[in-house]
């Protein structure tokens, strides 16, 4: 079945707005087996989008419209899908019924202009949108079967979920189910991921089961899509793979799923009951912010942080003078950090750049209690950001993994050796 | 002119990567005074590459194609240009030679499918890529003039500045220079300055000077594009235009063109040879964050952050029992962070969720020194997240206006009047 996308608006062709619906919903047909085949941007001009609902109706079997369903003079996507299926425009008596109780329950009444949207091409199905005033709609242009959406991303991406998918499977014949289970990984980078995964799509007996990667540095997703027409087949056939994943990716799986490291790390905290404070330099905060920006934080007390170490220690009252190492994180002063923050476990960052070369930087991590710390060095190869960046996740990654009982010593990819 | 933009590849088709290649140049075109007239996307298949090329050619006066250049097997693009121009391919001789010394550079031997990107189609005019392996060309496909642009964001950002638009600008026949100025804001929403602007278009006696606005939460971006064929006038139309946005947005522009917030607080800092320490609770350590991430912030001393109000107070060894205001920073409060931090400025950020409504926060911020202690309270409404991020925003632009003389106290459109 051949699908395009056809993306209207002249926000969306001159560039001010960022395509992320058009992305959106060709990741979520592609992840239920379906494949996009041609993709077509076009401003709000009646000429061009005439011209692009016609040349869509002679290539695909079906085609998603976006956007140009609102109730202003430049929304003009009824109009001309009506006149691209020959038909004439009619009032929808129902949905102008939703949008005036939309407006009543918001306490205001429906301008005149809003009855627009209640205009649909004659023969149309109409599609639902529970949370805006642009109803979608169905309709067929050529062989083609037409899907209008509204622009509004979360309108969207819920019509997609709720109407749309259903449709297209139903069009397909079967209902074919998909799976997408994601990996979040940190350390490894995705030609090595790559490497230890080689034979995982080997491992389906039908070879149904696609692996892709996807980098956010500085982690990694690695997925794993498997589609069948039966629901329990897709779990038993997805199962034996996810661990192989797991076993393979070992250690350097944070997540899971929509899990994300750092409420793993909040998940931790709470069930050994422990609170947790942490001190950092060179990271601008950032390690403090992604534990401190999840919903249940009870579990960390305090954060402090300064532009520079010796600071640090001076906010937690501890003296750097300990001839150990200069300007690095040391047991001591992760047993100060317990004491003034009268918590159970300490972080202390400190991200030191490089001056010489300003393209690498040192890092150094202790993490632990009053009776045993865990110390963590390593050099960042990269620019200030790059190194910031990877510097608060391997911190994060320590944390987890000290949490976790795994080990806090293993390279990563991202270290110089 | 008619402009087509034409991106290739799967990774853009199948939505794995978002296409921030089409909206940057999109920009680029409008803010030089071209029209992008259409929008295309295809994937790594030479039956679609070819409709898509022979499509454009007749449609577009110019049509930059974006992506394919590489030397993969899957990398269509010169192949299908040269059937799309009936031209045969010729090995380009001097791109050759550069991709080599390329690799040679690298203290690397150039692999033999890399010979591929210097192959092009006949008649083709060679355009420079200083910083790939991959050059661009300029073609002819029936009536349009193609331009050939590779697929890494850098090289082709790099190319359409230095290479594509003087070549549009010269097929228009006239140079034409835009300047774009932009304004930050903070505290307005759009529909307000767009009704404080109204008149700003009308200035330009010629009307040529556009208008624009860009929201990007909780700031907004206003924009004046003006055009014009000499530089000289082209300074002369903008400056009084430039100074009545100033005059009507006033207080809330808190930055132009690529300054930030953060950047010209930073900058006021070290002007008054203050030192700032910060404690904030309910924002994730989100004012320190950002202000850290800045790269000259020598004058922050020190951060303190934590999951509630008491135990900030714990961390600055203030006593919370002033009977003044339960949970609200107080001017003591600001005395005692100026005392442990040592620094000459103290700013408090306390935000806390309205747990009744679970939509509205309050948020109260002292600022100050050991002589004086602005306060600045109020209630955001909206959901956690969009009330954190609001908050950061509005406690940064309070400090702003403090360093700068400004009053701190101005209402903003955000909060509950």
């Amino acid at each position: 079945m051949k699908i395009e996308i056809l993306c209207t608006g002249d926000e969306i062709l001159t560039g001010k707005t960022v395509n992320t619906n058009y992305s959106h919903l060709a990741q979520r047909l592609t992840e239920h087996g379906f494949q996009t085949y041609w993709g077509t941007t076009v401003g709000d001009d009646s000429g061009s989008l005439l011209t692009a609902f016609r040349q869509a109706s002679e290539r695909a079997d079906a085609v998603i419209v976006n956007g140009g369903l609102g109730p202003t003079v430049d929304d003009l996507t009824q109009v001309i899908a009506a006149q691209a299926a020959n038909q004439p425009l009619e009032l929808n008596h129902y949905w102008l019924g939703e949008i005036e109780s939309w407006y009543h329950k918001n306490g205001r009444v429906m301008p005149t202009n809003n009855q627009k949207q209640a205009m649909l091409p004659a023969g149309s199905e109409l599609i639902d949108n529970p949370i805006g005033t642009a109803c979608g709609f169905a309709l067929n242009i050529n062989s083609a079967r037409f899907f209008f959406t509204p622009g509004v991303p979360r309108e969207f991406k819920l019509m997609v979920e709720d109407e749309i998918l259903p449709r297209l499977q139903a069009m397909r014949g079967n209902t074919i189910y998909t799976q997408v289970k994601r990996f979040h990984s940190f350390g490894i980078g995705e030609s090595r991921a790559d490497r230890l995964l080689a034979d995982i799509e080997k491992m389906a007996p039908q070879r149904d089961v696609k692996l892709g990667f996807q980098s956010h540095f500085p982690q990694l997703e690695t997925k794993l899509t498997i589609s069948d027409t039966n629901q329990d087949t897709l779990k038993k056939k997805l199962e034996p793979l996810t661990n192989a994943v797991r076993e393979k990716l070992g250690n350097f799986v944070v997540a899971e799923d929509n899990e994300t490291l750092e409420g793993v790390i909040i998940q931790a905290l709470a069930k050994s009951n422990a609170l947790l404070a942490i001190a950092e330099t060179g990271t601008a905060g950032g390690v403090l912010s992604r534990l401190l920006g999840c919903s249940s934080n009870n579990n960390i007390t305090r954060g402090y942080a300064a532009t520079n170490y010796d600071e640090l220690c001076a906010m937690l009252d501890a003296s750097n003078n300990t001839g150990i190492a200069t300007n690095q994180p040391v047991v001591e002063t992760v047993h100060q950090l317990c004491e003034s923050a009268q918590c159970s476990i300490g972080l202390m960052v400190h991200l030191e750049h490089n001056q010489k070369s300003n393209e690498s930087a040192n890092i150094s991590i202790a993490i632990g209690n009053k009776t045993g710390v865990h110390m963590r060095e390593g050099t960042l190869p990269g620019r200030v950001g790059w190194t910031k960046t990877a510097a608060i996740e391997l911190a994060l990654d320590c944390l987890r993994r000290y949490l976790l009982n795994l080990p806090v010593y293993e390279r990563i990819d991202f270290e110089q050796h």
